[in-house]
């Protein structure tokens, strides 16, 4: 079965920029949404934060596989009722792939429990993408490493937990390094943190780009059943004990009462 | 120069209940810094959720180089404010050490990202805590594993990220295992959870249990500066850049402009 | 395509134990072999100690995508050449699903670089093994935990680095507990540890371990091309430097020379 | 107590290359044993291959709480006898501070249990190392970044595991990116790998290295006793079990009985 991609864009600049609407006419979230559906085994849609609910309703989130979301300039119009929402379907199982500026959207920082924080400059200096976990499938079709000949830097440190792969490190032309692709789990779901993406430059024209979110979705996509009712913390009551125990000590609580929140 | 630390109490079933008043009549938080107290390089104070700002304003807080949180029934009554602050602080490298319920607070949930929902039973069942990294600093003085005779039953799957340390595994009489100790490291900060601490049970009069938590507080205690400004995004100006290069490509900010936040 | 799975067997308590070859008339690897081959994706044959090479030549290697690895009473008798090329083979991107009694093996010691040790009982106890990463591919199908009426006890520390996912968390009746399922990744390839299969129990008849088995073949095959000459250590000749350079200060080495190793 | 400190070098290329006995008229392990002795809490000496036991007999090791380690031409001259029981005291705690060319020692890659390979370049080019970790102990005093002027290029992949902490990660002039400050923990021994150190280069006299492997020194040394049989698998035999259990099932050996190994 197909995976399925919605691709989230804040679609701000596009509107209000004439340099970022000549790139993308249509938006950054359908350039990368029609990159992603060039491979078979991806069905990829759209949304974007002007849409009813931010286009991410709750019917539209229980059938989508894996989330890309690209935000900038309005990550404080985002709603925390959508924010809680997109974080809960996560834990069950929803792949989150994250977009450049949105390493301080809402449900990044979130989702990392750190500042998300790293230095930055717009001077369209030269990117070069090392693969250090070469045979991650992240990296399938890239040969070592890639350039991107504009880019905006972003430097170290990028205050994020250790990741669990290190999947690339950015070598930019003004001097700075970055871990620009990084993965963690959080709940059931597989998160993937992507540093290129600057507006003003054509990155998701790239090919190599579209190769690496097109891995990232097939590798996000978690084929077990959503985890429902993850953040509950049932009562096992004395009754349904694994093995035979008695009652002893002092209670709070009755049995088969619910805990605290 | 001694480790500051200060315990943090919700303070509720000591005054509500007859059993835990009859426990800790002082209140387990003073019984914890009572504990702690009784090493030399250790000076611990306490704080409640019923003064005012918790007890933890920014200048406690600042001379706080481990905190230690004991909350269950009143998680939903720490501001937000509060947990804004004790967040940033443990990312400026404040140690942060969370107690048994505490897997609910605000503040765990927010530093791990994930639900931190487990199971629980209260049947006052013998709990074995295995010492899994045994020559960790939190282990010092635990000759492989130990006892308490009576526990609350906490159960996996416990819903937290992949640890940095697996300290403590436990056994339950009722058939269950728990990772009962774990570490993490958020910005600057050092994170230890453990697992025991129920209220109805005299635990924090254990002598293993103490020992174990004056070991995390000397493990989570950080020498290095605070981390202030951690969570900014500062703009490295072309002009300032490590290496020679030119302004190329389309701009969004002028140059030193601040950053989306 | 389907996987193609070796299942490697040292094959000698089946000849020496009439309780074992009772239950393993064809081999312990036979019989997980069997089970393997269930599966419609996974084509699995077997390699024991007494073939030449022990069944593990070149050819086979190059050909293998996971391999599947019992020992126990002749871990010395395996030759060191075999475990170089074993090694070799996982480091360019094969699987390796190490089994019971081989945490002493030559293979896992050197990928784990530690001593791999653990305490143990065989009083045919029962243990419980809790899924603690619920949606990790590896537990498909096993709804919370699953027991074994009979197993040898297998109780920590289990001196091994700490994991990339810690899968099962095995309870014992006797009061132990023990992390009987983890990964690690070592070059590209990725490692699973599973604790049970005592040889004296029907272990392998059990459903639920062979699912578990069947889902670790799956998780542990690689689809990314072998990374051969992943041991090199490639010099990157100044001529070719992706950076306009020039040569500064004293050289050991003539440009191109090979390194020492 | 002071930490005692023993830095291991091959002592070859200061024997037979001009440029180098220049810069290290003593030897590499002697100006890094001279920098370590600046800091009061450091007791430094030096082990050379050339010694008896290569200077790292029983008692020496004994009595080690970190070993420096310095290789890079006879790799190949180090007894396995030797490396043995280094790794077997890192195994029970001691720390180990692997030094440049040691990538490839015989005991860094049986710690690891990778390839250790990376690429390399003898231009004398300009390495810029980023303090990823910046309140990490190895950081302290180190303001963010440092630079070398002249250094040999280390680059990616860097064939090691997913460490527990990236400390350092460096930029190089001619384009690459190498993870020069990685930290991972075997058995009960913390070890630290560190990128530069070439020998035509006066990499041991900067100011910045020697604060580093100062603060590494520190941060390796574990306080704990000695875990002495860590690598035994002691059986715990039925009449010892910590809860009442028969003995059920069929059994390979008889109780008490020593396990394979």
């Amino acid at each position: 079965m197909s995976i399925r991609a919605v691709v989230w864009g804040e679609n701000v600049h596009e509107n209000t920029n004439d340099d970022v609407r000549a790139l993308y006419p249509q938006g950054m979230h359908e350039c990368i949404a029609d990159a992603l559906n060039k491979n078979a085994g991806i069905t990829a849609t759209t949304a974007t934060l002007q849409q009813p609910e931010h286009g991410l309703d709750e019917q539209t989130l229980a059938s989508t596989d894996v989330l890309l979301w690209w935000g900038h300039a309005a990550h404080g119009d985002v709603s925390d009722e959508i924010v809680d929402r997109v974080q809960q379907r996560v834990w069950e199982g929803m792949g989150l792939i994250v977009l450049h500026s949105g390493h301080f959207s809402k449900i990044f920082k979130r989702m990392m429990g750190t500042p998300c924080s790293l230095t930055w400059r717009e001077a369209g200096e030269k990117e070069r993408l090392w693969a250090i976990n070469r045979s991650h499938p992240i990296c399938a079709g890239i040969d070592g490493f890639f350039e991107l000949p504009n880019s905006e830097m972003y430097g170290e440190p990028f205050t994020v937990p250790e990741p669990m792969d290190t999947v690339f490190i950015s070598w930019f032309e003004g001097g700075e390094v970055f871990r620009s692709g990084l993965t963690w789990q959080r709940g059931a779901g597989k998160i993937f943190y992507f540093g290129p993406g600057h507006e003003t430059y054509p990155i998701y024209h790239d090919e190599n780009i579209q190769r690496v979110l097109s891995n990232a979705v097939h590798w996000a996509a978690n084929t077990a059943a959503a985890w429902t009712g993850i953040e509950d913390a049932p009562n096992r009551a004395l009754a349904d004990a694994l093995e035979p125990i008695e009652q002893k000590g002092k209670s709070l609580h009755q049995d088969g009462e619910e805990g605290f929140k």
